[in-house]
Protein backbone atom coordinates (compact mmCIF):
# COMPACT_ATOMS: atom_id res chain seq x y z
CA UNK A 1 0.00 0.00 0.00
CA UNK A 2 0.99 3.70 -0.67
CA UNK A 3 2.65 5.26 2.24
CA UNK A 4 1.03 9.08 2.61
CA UNK A 5 2.53 12.10 4.60
CA UNK A 6 -0.25 11.93 6.62
CA UNK A 7 0.10 8.69 7.61
CA UNK A 8 3.70 8.67 8.00
CA UNK A 9 3.04 12.03 10.57
CA UNK A 10 0.63 10.20 12.48
CA UNK A 11 2.76 7.39 12.81
CA UNK A 12 5.45 9.76 13.93
CA UNK A 13 2.95 10.95 16.43
CA UNK A 14 3.50 7.62 18.15
CA UNK A 15 6.64 8.28 19.39
CA UNK A 16 5.62 10.81 21.69
CA UNK A 17 3.56 8.93 25.24
CA UNK A 18 1.22 11.49 25.00
CA UNK A 19 0.11 9.79 21.54
CA UNK A 20 0.47 6.56 22.61
CA UNK A 21 -1.80 7.32 25.63
CA UNK A 22 -4.93 8.79 24.10
CA UNK A 23 -4.61 6.13 21.08
CA UNK A 24 -3.66 2.86 22.70
CA UNK A 25 -1.52 2.23 20.26
CA UNK A 26 2.89 1.81 20.39
CA UNK A 27 5.31 0.62 18.16
CA UNK A 28 6.95 -2.77 17.97
CA UNK A 29 10.29 -3.02 16.09
CA UNK A 30 12.77 -6.25 14.50
CA UNK A 31 11.96 -8.75 13.23
CA UNK A 32 12.09 -10.66 16.26
CA UNK A 33 9.51 -8.73 18.22
CA UNK A 34 6.85 -8.49 15.80
CA UNK A 35 7.22 -12.00 15.27
CA UNK A 36 6.19 -12.13 18.67
CA UNK A 37 3.21 -9.12 18.22
CA UNK A 38 2.20 -11.60 15.44
CA UNK A 39 2.00 -14.67 17.59
CA UNK A 40 0.10 -12.82 20.44
CA UNK A 41 -3.36 -12.19 20.95
CA UNK A 42 -2.63 -8.82 20.99
CA UNK A 43 -4.01 -6.33 17.97
CA UNK A 44 -1.48 -5.82 14.94
CA UNK A 45 -2.93 -2.79 13.43
CA UNK A 46 -0.13 -1.72 10.89
CA UNK A 47 3.57 -2.87 9.63
CA UNK A 48 6.33 -0.61 7.85
CA UNK A 49 8.78 -2.85 6.32
CA UNK A 50 11.38 -2.25 3.88
CA UNK A 51 12.10 -3.96 0.47
CA UNK A 52 14.94 -5.76 1.67
CA UNK A 53 13.26 -7.80 5.17
CA UNK A 54 12.53 -10.52 2.63
CA UNK A 55 16.37 -11.39 2.83
CA UNK A 56 16.61 -11.39 6.88
CA UNK A 57 15.56 -14.66 8.18
CA UNK A 58 12.62 -15.21 9.31
CA UNK A 59 11.62 -12.37 7.48
CA UNK A 60 9.35 -13.40 4.59
CA UNK A 61 7.29 -15.72 6.68
CA UNK A 62 6.91 -13.08 9.12
CA UNK A 63 5.40 -11.07 5.97
CA UNK A 64 2.99 -13.79 5.14
CA UNK A 65 1.52 -14.09 9.17
CA UNK A 66 1.23 -10.22 8.98
CA UNK A 67 -1.54 -10.37 6.41
CA UNK A 68 -3.33 -12.96 7.78
CA UNK A 69 -3.37 -10.09 10.90
CA UNK A 70 -3.78 -7.13 9.02
CA UNK A 71 -4.44 -5.41 5.49
CA UNK A 72 -2.53 -1.97 6.78
CA UNK A 73 0.68 -3.30 5.38
CA UNK A 74 3.44 -0.63 4.08
CA UNK A 75 6.10 -0.60 2.13
CA UNK A 76 8.85 2.02 2.80
CA UNK A 77 12.59 3.22 3.22
CA UNK A 78 15.15 3.05 5.82
CA UNK A 79 15.37 6.73 5.60
CA UNK A 80 11.70 7.29 6.68
CA UNK A 81 11.59 4.71 8.98
CA UNK A 82 14.74 6.16 11.29
CA UNK A 83 12.93 9.36 11.83
CA UNK A 84 10.21 7.47 13.85
CA UNK A 85 12.13 4.02 14.78
CA UNK A 86 14.17 4.04 18.42
CA UNK A 87 17.36 1.76 16.94
CA UNK A 88 19.98 3.79 15.26
CA UNK A 89 19.76 1.90 12.41
CA UNK A 90 16.24 0.77 11.22
CA UNK A 91 15.94 -3.06 11.72
CA UNK A 92 13.28 -3.73 8.71
CA UNK A 93 10.55 -4.17 9.95
CA UNK A 94 7.68 -2.07 12.65
CA UNK A 95 4.82 -2.43 13.84
CA UNK A 96 1.73 -0.71 15.12
CA UNK A 97 0.01 -2.87 18.17
CA UNK A 98 -3.24 -2.09 19.92
CA UNK A 99 -2.46 -1.77 23.65
CA UNK A 100 -4.30 -4.35 25.52
CA UNK A 101 -5.81 -3.45 28.98
CA UNK A 102 -5.90 -5.94 31.64
CA UNK A 103 -8.16 -5.63 34.89
CA UNK A 104 -6.66 -6.23 38.53
CA UNK A 105 -9.42 -8.75 38.83
CA UNK A 106 -7.73 -10.80 35.83
CA UNK A 107 -3.88 -10.35 37.26
CA UNK A 108 -5.10 -11.16 40.77
CA UNK A 109 -7.17 -13.93 39.45
CA UNK A 110 -10.10 -13.58 41.46
CA UNK A 111 -11.10 -17.53 41.46
CA UNK A 112 -8.74 -18.22 44.22
CA UNK A 113 -6.20 -20.19 42.11
CA UNK A 114 -2.38 -19.95 42.68
CA UNK A 115 -0.64 -17.07 41.94
CA UNK A 116 2.50 -15.62 41.59
CA UNK A 117 2.32 -11.51 40.99
CA UNK A 118 4.78 -8.87 41.28
CA UNK A 119 4.26 -5.28 41.80
CA UNK A 120 6.76 -2.40 40.76
CA UNK A 121 6.94 0.69 42.40
CA UNK A 122 8.41 3.78 40.77
CA UNK A 123 11.08 1.79 38.76
CA UNK A 124 11.97 4.63 36.47
CA UNK A 125 14.61 3.19 33.83
CA UNK A 126 13.20 1.52 31.14
CA UNK A 127 15.90 -0.17 30.74
CA UNK A 128 15.34 -2.14 34.28
CA UNK A 129 11.88 -2.34 33.61
CA UNK A 130 12.21 -4.11 30.21
CA UNK A 131 14.84 -6.58 31.83
CA UNK A 132 12.25 -7.25 34.91
CA UNK A 133 9.29 -8.11 32.49
CA UNK A 134 11.64 -10.63 30.71
CA UNK A 135 12.86 -11.86 34.31
CA UNK A 136 9.31 -12.39 35.48
CA UNK A 137 8.41 -14.14 32.14
CA UNK A 138 11.33 -15.98 32.29
CA UNK A 139 10.74 -17.80 36.05
CA UNK A 140 6.67 -17.66 34.99
CA UNK A 141 5.19 -14.71 37.46
CA UNK A 142 1.35 -14.56 36.64
CA UNK A 143 0.95 -11.30 36.23
CA UNK A 144 2.36 -7.80 36.85
CA UNK A 145 0.71 -4.83 38.50
CA UNK A 146 2.67 -1.82 37.25
CA UNK A 147 2.44 1.63 39.80
CA UNK A 148 1.56 4.50 38.47
CA UNK A 149 5.02 6.16 39.09
CA UNK A 150 6.87 3.60 37.27
CA UNK A 151 7.98 4.71 33.87
CA UNK A 152 5.60 4.03 31.08
CA UNK A 153 5.30 0.12 29.45
CA UNK A 154 4.84 1.60 25.90
CA UNK A 155 8.41 3.20 25.90
CA UNK A 156 10.34 1.83 23.09
CA UNK A 157 12.82 1.11 25.28
CA UNK A 158 10.98 -1.36 27.53
CA UNK A 159 8.92 -2.90 24.87
CA UNK A 160 12.79 -4.02 23.52
CA UNK A 161 13.72 -4.83 26.50
CA UNK A 162 11.10 -7.29 27.87
CA UNK A 163 12.19 -9.61 24.68
CA UNK A 164 9.00 -10.84 24.08
CA UNK A 165 7.68 -10.23 27.41
CA UNK A 166 5.57 -7.88 26.98
CA UNK A 167 2.83 -10.10 24.80
CA UNK A 168 3.65 -12.98 27.41
CA UNK A 169 2.13 -12.50 30.25
CA UNK A 170 -0.77 -10.12 31.78
CA UNK A 171 0.41 -6.18 32.61
CA UNK A 172 -2.06 -4.11 34.36
CA UNK A 173 -0.80 -0.27 34.17
CA UNK A 174 -1.10 2.70 36.25
CA UNK A 175 -2.09 0.90 38.88
CA UNK A 176 -2.75 2.69 42.81
CA UNK A 177 -0.14 -0.28 44.23
CA UNK A 178 -1.36 0.77 47.94
CA UNK A 179 -5.48 0.14 47.50
CA UNK A 180 -4.24 -3.02 45.20
CA UNK A 181 -2.02 -4.74 47.49
CA UNK A 182 -4.68 -3.94 50.28
CA UNK A 183 -7.04 -5.84 48.24
CA UNK A 184 -4.31 -8.38 47.07
CA UNK A 185 -4.43 -9.08 50.80
CA UNK A 186 -7.85 -9.69 51.31
CA UNK A 187 -7.88 -12.01 48.43
CA UNK A 188 -5.33 -14.21 50.81
CA UNK A 189 -2.28 -13.09 48.72
CA UNK A 190 1.13 -12.94 50.87
CA UNK A 191 3.16 -9.54 50.56
CA UNK A 192 6.27 -9.17 50.14
CA UNK A 193 8.45 -6.48 49.68
CA UNK A 194 12.22 -6.28 48.92
CA UNK A 195 14.22 -4.21 50.82
CA UNK A 196 17.96 -4.04 51.06
CA UNK A 197 17.53 -3.82 55.10
CA UNK A 198 14.98 -6.16 55.18
CA UNK A 199 14.86 -9.03 58.06
CA UNK A 200 14.44 -11.88 55.72
CA UNK A 201 17.35 -13.10 53.42
CA UNK A 202 15.46 -14.07 50.31
CA UNK A 203 16.52 -17.90 50.22
CA UNK A 204 14.91 -18.50 53.90
CA UNK A 205 11.53 -16.85 52.91
CA UNK A 206 8.79 -19.82 52.86
CA UNK A 207 6.55 -18.54 49.46
CA UNK A 208 2.83 -19.32 49.88
CA UNK A 209 0.42 -20.62 46.85
CA UNK A 210 -0.64 -16.71 46.83
CA UNK A 211 2.66 -14.44 46.94
CA UNK A 212 2.93 -10.80 45.75
CA UNK A 213 6.29 -9.64 45.62
CA UNK A 214 6.66 -6.11 45.38
CA UNK A 215 10.31 -4.23 43.98
CA UNK A 216 10.88 -0.38 44.20
CA UNK A 217 12.41 2.74 42.47
CA UNK A 218 16.17 2.15 41.62
CA UNK A 219 17.32 4.90 44.07
CA UNK A 220 15.53 4.76 47.13
CA UNK A 221 13.33 1.19 46.92
CA UNK A 222 9.91 0.30 47.54
CA UNK A 223 8.24 3.10 49.61
CA UNK A 224 7.26 3.67 53.24
CA UNK A 225 3.66 3.35 52.89
CA UNK A 226 3.95 0.08 50.69
CA UNK A 227 6.23 -1.12 53.03
CA UNK A 228 4.19 -1.99 55.69
CA UNK A 229 1.27 -3.62 54.29
CA UNK A 230 4.51 -6.33 53.98
CA UNK A 231 4.16 -9.57 55.55
CA UNK A 232 7.97 -9.77 54.98
CA UNK A 233 10.36 -7.70 54.11
CA UNK A 234 12.99 -9.66 51.50
CA UNK A 235 16.70 -9.13 51.31
CA UNK A 236 19.69 -10.15 49.14
CA UNK A 237 22.29 -10.72 51.42
CA UNK A 238 26.06 -8.65 50.80
CA UNK A 239 28.87 -9.79 50.57
CA UNK A 240 31.10 -7.44 49.26
CA UNK A 241 31.65 -3.96 48.72
CA UNK A 242 28.67 -2.71 46.35
CA UNK A 243 26.35 -0.37 47.67
CA UNK A 244 23.27 -1.85 46.27
CA UNK A 245 22.00 -4.17 43.55
CA UNK A 246 20.81 -3.24 40.17
CA UNK A 247 16.87 -3.52 40.61
CA UNK A 248 16.39 -6.08 37.86
CA UNK A 249 19.40 -8.26 38.83
CA UNK A 250 17.90 -8.55 42.76
CA UNK A 251 14.36 -9.30 40.71
CA UNK A 252 16.20 -12.38 39.18
CA UNK A 253 17.77 -13.63 42.66
CA UNK A 254 14.54 -13.26 44.75
CA UNK A 255 12.15 -14.67 41.97
CA UNK A 256 14.75 -17.84 41.31
CA UNK A 257 14.08 -18.83 45.07
CA UNK A 258 10.27 -18.34 44.48
CA UNK A 259 9.74 -22.33 42.74
CA UNK A 260 11.87 -23.69 45.93
CA UNK A 261 8.62 -24.25 47.22
CA UNK A 262 6.82 -26.32 44.64
CA UNK A 263 9.86 -28.27 43.97
CA UNK B 1 44.11 26.41 37.64
CA UNK B 2 43.75 27.64 33.78
CA UNK B 3 41.94 25.56 31.51
CA UNK B 4 44.08 25.35 28.11
CA UNK B 5 43.23 24.23 24.70
CA UNK B 6 45.59 21.54 24.47
CA UNK B 7 44.79 19.86 27.67
CA UNK B 8 40.82 20.21 26.64
CA UNK B 9 41.86 18.34 23.32
CA UNK B 10 43.79 16.03 25.23
CA UNK B 11 40.80 15.20 27.39
CA UNK B 12 38.71 15.32 24.81
CA UNK B 13 40.96 12.06 22.92
CA UNK B 14 40.41 9.81 26.14
CA UNK B 15 36.82 9.53 24.51
CA UNK B 16 38.05 6.91 22.14
CA UNK B 17 39.03 4.19 23.34
CA UNK B 18 42.50 4.36 21.60
CA UNK B 19 43.92 6.68 23.25
CA UNK B 20 42.52 4.96 26.26
CA UNK B 21 44.34 2.18 25.68
CA UNK B 22 47.35 4.41 24.58
CA UNK B 23 47.70 6.40 27.85
CA UNK B 24 46.51 4.15 30.27
CA UNK B 25 43.98 6.35 31.44
CA UNK B 26 40.61 6.84 31.84
CA UNK B 27 37.16 9.41 32.24
CA UNK B 28 34.77 8.77 35.90
CA UNK B 29 32.22 11.62 36.15
CA UNK B 30 29.82 12.69 39.18
CA UNK B 31 30.58 13.18 42.74
CA UNK B 32 29.87 9.76 43.54
CA UNK B 33 31.74 7.95 41.21
CA UNK B 34 34.72 10.59 41.50
CA UNK B 35 34.44 9.94 45.24
CA UNK B 36 34.71 5.99 44.68
CA UNK B 37 37.72 6.65 42.83
CA UNK B 38 39.79 9.39 45.48
CA UNK B 39 38.92 6.22 47.85
CA UNK B 40 40.38 4.08 46.14
CA UNK B 41 44.12 3.05 45.19
CA UNK B 42 43.70 4.14 42.18
CA UNK B 43 46.05 7.02 40.57
CA UNK B 44 43.42 10.44 40.22
CA UNK B 45 45.77 12.01 37.61
CA UNK B 46 43.31 15.36 36.55
CA UNK B 47 39.92 16.81 37.65
CA UNK B 48 37.55 19.04 36.02
CA UNK B 49 34.76 21.19 37.75
CA UNK B 50 32.30 23.33 37.45
CA UNK B 51 31.75 26.41 39.85
CA UNK B 52 28.72 25.24 41.69
CA UNK B 53 30.02 21.96 42.35
CA UNK B 54 30.23 23.03 45.88
CA UNK B 55 26.38 23.70 45.79
CA UNK B 56 26.10 19.35 45.19
CA UNK B 57 26.09 17.44 48.05
CA UNK B 58 29.35 15.95 49.22
CA UNK B 59 30.73 18.32 46.84
CA UNK B 60 32.92 20.51 48.97
CA UNK B 61 34.79 17.69 50.58
CA UNK B 62 35.31 16.22 47.80
CA UNK B 63 36.95 19.10 46.13
CA UNK B 64 39.29 19.36 49.49
CA UNK B 65 40.16 15.32 49.18
CA UNK B 66 40.69 15.69 45.16
CA UNK B 67 43.34 18.30 46.07
CA UNK B 68 45.53 15.43 48.41
CA UNK B 69 45.14 13.48 45.52
CA UNK B 70 46.44 15.75 42.48
CA UNK B 71 47.45 19.40 42.05
CA UNK B 72 45.95 18.83 38.36
CA UNK B 73 42.52 20.44 39.59
CA UNK B 74 40.71 22.96 36.89
CA UNK B 75 37.17 24.78 36.45
CA UNK B 76 35.69 24.79 33.89
CA UNK B 77 32.06 25.40 32.32
CA UNK B 78 29.56 22.68 31.90
CA UNK B 79 29.32 23.88 28.42
CA UNK B 80 33.27 22.55 27.75
CA UNK B 81 32.40 19.37 29.59
CA UNK B 82 29.19 18.60 27.78
CA UNK B 83 31.77 17.78 24.41
CA UNK B 84 33.59 15.15 26.77
CA UNK B 85 31.05 13.99 29.14
CA UNK B 86 28.52 10.60 28.24
CA UNK B 87 25.93 12.27 30.19
CA UNK B 88 23.78 14.79 28.54
CA UNK B 89 23.82 16.92 31.47
CA UNK B 90 26.96 16.78 32.99
CA UNK B 91 26.87 16.14 36.68
CA UNK B 92 29.75 19.22 37.58
CA UNK B 93 32.83 16.89 37.92
CA UNK B 94 34.74 14.48 36.30
CA UNK B 95 38.46 12.76 36.89
CA UNK B 96 41.17 11.80 34.75
CA UNK B 97 42.29 8.18 36.56
CA UNK B 98 44.90 5.93 36.04
CA UNK B 99 44.24 2.74 34.98
CA UNK B 100 45.57 -0.09 37.09
CA UNK B 101 46.81 -3.24 35.51
CA UNK B 102 46.15 -6.51 37.87
CA UNK B 103 48.09 -9.43 36.62
CA UNK B 104 46.69 -13.07 36.24
CA UNK B 105 48.36 -14.00 39.22
CA UNK B 106 46.74 -11.92 41.50
CA UNK B 107 43.32 -12.69 40.26
CA UNK B 108 43.67 -16.23 40.97
CA UNK B 109 45.49 -15.69 44.02
CA UNK B 110 48.70 -18.07 43.77
CA UNK B 111 48.83 -18.58 47.10
CA UNK B 112 45.99 -21.46 47.27
CA UNK B 113 43.52 -19.67 49.59
CA UNK B 114 40.18 -19.64 48.36
CA UNK B 115 38.89 -17.88 45.63
CA UNK B 116 35.78 -17.04 43.80
CA UNK B 117 36.71 -15.69 40.53
CA UNK B 118 34.26 -14.73 37.96
CA UNK B 119 34.97 -15.52 33.45
CA UNK B 120 33.56 -13.06 31.30
CA UNK B 121 33.41 -14.30 27.67
CA UNK B 122 32.49 -11.86 24.99
CA UNK B 123 29.92 -10.10 27.11
CA UNK B 124 29.02 -7.31 24.67
CA UNK B 125 26.56 -4.74 26.20
CA UNK B 126 28.43 -1.95 28.22
CA UNK B 127 25.69 -2.03 30.37
CA UNK B 128 25.46 -5.78 31.03
CA UNK B 129 29.26 -5.45 31.51
CA UNK B 130 29.25 -2.78 34.07
CA UNK B 131 26.00 -4.51 35.62
CA UNK B 132 27.91 -7.69 36.43
CA UNK B 133 30.53 -6.23 37.88
CA UNK B 134 28.34 -4.47 40.23
CA UNK B 135 27.03 -7.71 40.67
CA UNK B 136 29.93 -9.80 41.43
CA UNK B 137 31.00 -6.52 43.82
CA UNK B 138 28.02 -7.50 45.87
CA UNK B 139 28.59 -10.82 45.96
CA UNK B 140 32.06 -10.53 47.14
CA UNK B 141 33.69 -12.31 44.24
CA UNK B 142 37.52 -11.87 44.36
CA UNK B 143 38.72 -11.01 40.94
CA UNK B 144 37.10 -11.30 37.41
CA UNK B 145 39.14 -12.06 34.08
CA UNK B 146 37.47 -10.45 31.04
CA UNK B 147 38.15 -12.10 28.39
CA UNK B 148 39.54 -10.36 25.06
CA UNK B 149 36.13 -10.24 23.47
CA UNK B 150 34.69 -8.27 25.50
CA UNK B 151 33.46 -4.70 25.26
CA UNK B 152 36.38 -2.32 26.85
CA UNK B 153 36.44 -1.92 30.43
CA UNK B 154 36.89 1.49 30.47
CA UNK B 155 34.03 2.88 28.37
CA UNK B 156 32.33 5.30 30.17
CA UNK B 157 29.06 3.51 29.58
CA UNK B 158 30.82 0.66 31.30
CA UNK B 159 32.71 2.55 34.19
CA UNK B 160 29.18 4.20 34.98
CA UNK B 161 27.45 1.20 35.36
CA UNK B 162 29.94 -0.67 38.26
CA UNK B 163 28.69 1.70 40.36
CA UNK B 164 31.94 1.88 41.96
CA UNK B 165 32.69 -2.03 41.72
CA UNK B 166 35.76 -0.95 39.40
CA UNK B 167 37.55 0.60 42.03
CA UNK B 168 36.71 -2.41 43.96
CA UNK B 169 38.30 -5.51 43.03
CA UNK B 170 40.99 -6.95 40.74
CA UNK B 171 39.83 -7.09 37.00
CA UNK B 172 42.06 -8.41 34.64
CA UNK B 173 41.66 -7.41 30.63
CA UNK B 174 42.31 -8.66 27.59
CA UNK B 175 42.43 -12.12 28.86
CA UNK B 176 42.84 -15.24 26.94
CA UNK B 177 39.84 -17.39 28.56
CA UNK B 178 40.90 -20.46 27.24
CA UNK B 179 44.31 -20.46 28.36
CA UNK B 180 43.39 -18.75 31.76
CA UNK B 181 41.30 -21.20 32.69
CA UNK B 182 43.10 -24.26 31.70
CA UNK B 183 45.97 -22.95 34.31
CA UNK B 184 43.35 -22.18 36.80
CA UNK B 185 42.42 -26.11 37.01
CA UNK B 186 45.96 -26.91 37.32
CA UNK B 187 45.26 -24.33 40.51
CA UNK B 188 42.78 -25.87 41.82
CA UNK B 189 39.82 -24.30 40.25
CA UNK B 190 36.92 -25.89 39.76
CA UNK B 191 35.51 -24.59 36.73
CA UNK B 192 31.47 -23.77 36.16
CA UNK B 193 30.06 -22.40 32.98
CA UNK B 194 26.80 -20.97 32.58
CA UNK B 195 24.98 -22.44 29.32
CA UNK B 196 20.67 -22.16 28.82
CA UNK B 197 21.00 -26.31 28.14
CA UNK B 198 23.34 -26.92 30.96
CA UNK B 199 22.45 -30.06 33.04
CA UNK B 200 22.70 -28.86 36.79
CA UNK B 201 20.09 -26.53 37.69
CA UNK B 202 22.28 -23.48 39.34
CA UNK B 203 21.19 -24.28 43.33
CA UNK B 204 21.92 -27.86 43.01
CA UNK B 205 25.69 -27.17 42.44
CA UNK B 206 28.26 -27.31 45.39
CA UNK B 207 30.76 -25.05 44.75
CA UNK B 208 34.08 -25.56 45.96
CA UNK B 209 36.89 -22.94 48.05
CA UNK B 210 38.25 -22.35 44.36
CA UNK B 211 35.25 -21.98 41.99
CA UNK B 212 35.72 -19.61 38.38
CA UNK B 213 32.24 -19.24 36.97
CA UNK B 214 32.39 -18.28 33.44
CA UNK B 215 29.39 -16.08 32.04
CA UNK B 216 28.94 -15.74 28.14
CA UNK B 217 27.73 -13.51 25.07
CA UNK B 218 24.37 -12.04 25.51
CA UNK B 219 23.50 -13.95 22.19
CA UNK B 220 25.43 -17.43 22.02
CA UNK B 221 26.29 -17.73 25.38
CA UNK B 222 29.92 -19.03 26.69
CA UNK B 223 32.08 -20.56 23.52
CA UNK B 224 32.39 -24.35 22.59
CA UNK B 225 36.03 -24.26 23.44
CA UNK B 226 35.51 -23.23 27.08
CA UNK B 227 32.33 -25.47 27.74
CA UNK B 228 34.85 -28.42 27.01
CA UNK B 229 37.00 -26.95 29.64
CA UNK B 230 34.13 -26.97 32.37
CA UNK B 231 33.60 -29.54 35.03
CA UNK B 232 29.74 -28.46 35.57
CA UNK B 233 27.54 -26.78 33.01
CA UNK B 234 24.92 -24.22 34.78
CA UNK B 235 21.92 -23.21 34.08
CA UNK B 236 19.02 -21.42 35.68
CA UNK B 237 15.41 -23.26 35.00
CA UNK B 238 12.97 -21.64 33.22
CA UNK B 239 9.15 -21.74 34.84
CA UNK B 240 7.43 -19.33 31.69
CA UNK B 241 7.85 -18.18 28.29
CA UNK B 242 10.84 -16.13 28.04
CA UNK B 243 13.76 -17.30 25.34
CA UNK B 244 16.45 -16.64 27.44
CA UNK B 245 17.07 -14.54 30.71
CA UNK B 246 19.34 -11.19 30.47
CA UNK B 247 23.05 -11.77 31.50
CA UNK B 248 23.19 -9.94 34.21
CA UNK B 249 20.55 -11.54 35.67
CA UNK B 250 21.41 -14.71 35.02
CA UNK B 251 24.62 -13.63 36.73
CA UNK B 252 22.90 -12.59 39.59
CA UNK B 253 20.96 -15.38 39.97
CA UNK B 254 23.74 -18.10 39.96
CA UNK B 255 26.20 -16.09 41.78
CA UNK B 256 23.37 -15.35 45.02
CA UNK B 257 23.73 -19.18 45.20
CA UNK B 258 27.43 -20.16 45.77
CA UNK B 259 27.27 -18.74 49.41
CA UNK B 260 25.54 -21.45 51.17
CA UNK B 261 28.65 -23.57 50.36
CA UNK B 262 30.24 -21.82 53.17
CA UNK B 263 27.02 -20.73 55.84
Amino acid sequence: MTLTKNRLKDLRELTHRRYRDEEKKFIVEGVRLVQEAVDSDFSVLEAYHTHDLTDQPGGRSLLSRLKEKTGQIYQTTAREMELISETVSFQGILAVVKQKEFSLETILNANNSPGLVVGLDGVSDPGNLGTMIRTCDWFGVTGILLGRNSVELYNPKVVRSTMGGVFHLPIAVNVDLLSTISKAKGMGYRIYVTDLKGETHFDRVRYQARSLIVFGNEAWGVSDQLKELADDRVSVRRYGAAESLNVSVACGVVLSAVHRLYE
